[in-house]
């Protein structure tokens, strides 16, 4: 059955192949992260999160706890003794041009990302809705300030990819406006605004309810770290 | 057994009546995060950060995924089974004055969390080392630029209660100088450097092999959301 699965992965879902997405040649309003699929990794990843979270809210001295340890454990050992040296791996996640599966704020595989998804606009816009839960509070229900500047530098990423022109960042200036709430939705968005040789000026914002809470400037060098072969 | 390991936990590691550590009441060098304990909650959280971790690197074809998020999900539903309303939980987990436990860059209870664990000096910096892995990772076998900026808005903070007066993260200038190797020891530093009346300015970076890889200039507010009472 999990191979079965496995098949029915659609071959722009693998990230292998698939070619860059930008406002050039995909249209308006295109999911441009990588979309959760119903694979059983995907649905694993998922499943972790629900650990994650529940581990912050779950009732410290009735829950069992040294046993769910023990289970986890178990999952993790054999996790562990199916996954290959790690240089493969890296070399594995990375194969292909197109979007990754992995990273820590759109990635469906990672279970540390919310995962936040993202659609790119022919205003050169990316954009997308999060509802942020307790893993990722700073001060008493609110959005960490470190979590805000996560997600910011990730979505000017993506818009620098949207426009076609991206690269590392170099600079990050993050204000702060008012706290982001935690389980309520936030916007978030970010825009390529010009280049200059290789320099790239990117900016975004968090919001809530139409409010700004989190606004970003990000200046990108375009170069990149190749990709693993 | 796990009643016993809950009454075995010190009190001074529950977070709860422990005062705000400073260099005023606190000698140089000391631990100033929450820091791990053997306890259940602490060892399954462990676990979960192993299973983020593994589950990026097992391998897709042959882990027998649809079961392990079967199990995952089983796990999850229990520990939902025991935990109380949200409401509830922030005013337990935010009990006291003292540090929390549940942070997404310190908290021994959040799986999120590498975690960072951070000493304080009588010269007003904070320290610590931690070696981070592909659930952080941006560039391939790199640090994500956002992973340094949530630690160091984080490491800012905890300088900021080192020296006695903290507050809310105002601005966050973050400026990326060389990329951050993932499975390296790095070197993460903060320190407040002046006070004006509300406003707070305190420095940070990341550095590998005595390097600088990323270094932040954050300006606080002294304000503070109430605990939640």
């Amino acid at each position: 059955m999990a191979a079965e699965e496995a098949r029915a992965v659609p071959a722009e879902h693998s990230g292998k192949g698939l070619s860059h997405a930008t406002m050039a040649n995909t249209p308006s309003g295109t999911v441009i992260t990588s979309p959760r699929g119903d694979t059983p990794i995907d649905q694993a990843t998922e499943a972790a999160r629900r650990v994650i979270d529940a581990l912050l809210r779950t009732n410290r001295d009735d829950a069992n706890l040294a046993r769910v340890a023990a289970e986890l454990d178990a999952i993790a050992d054999h996790l562990e003794e199916h996954a290959g040296p790690v240089q493969e791996r890296l070399v594995d996640m990375w194969s292909g041009e197109g979007v990754t599966r992995h990273d820590p704020v759109t990635g469906p595989e990672n279970a540390v990302a919310p995962p936040l998804v993202l659609r790119g606009y022919d205003d050169a816009s990316v954009r997308g809705e999060v509802a942020l839960t307790i893993p990722y509070q700073g001060p008493p229900g609110c959005v960490h300030g470190g979590v805000s500047a996560l997600l910011l530098d990730h979505v000017l990423g993506v818009a620098n990819a949207w426009s076609g022109k991206d690269g590392m960042t170099a600079q990050l200036n993050v204000r702060y406006h008012r706290p982001a709430p935690l389980f309520e939705t936030l916007e978030v968005s970010g825009r390529q605004e010009r280049t200059e040789g290789r320099k790239i000026w990117t900016t975004g914002q968090i919001s809530h309810n139409g409010e700004v809470c989190v606004s970003v400037e990000g200046l990108f060098i375009n170069k990149k770290v190749p990709r693993p072969t």
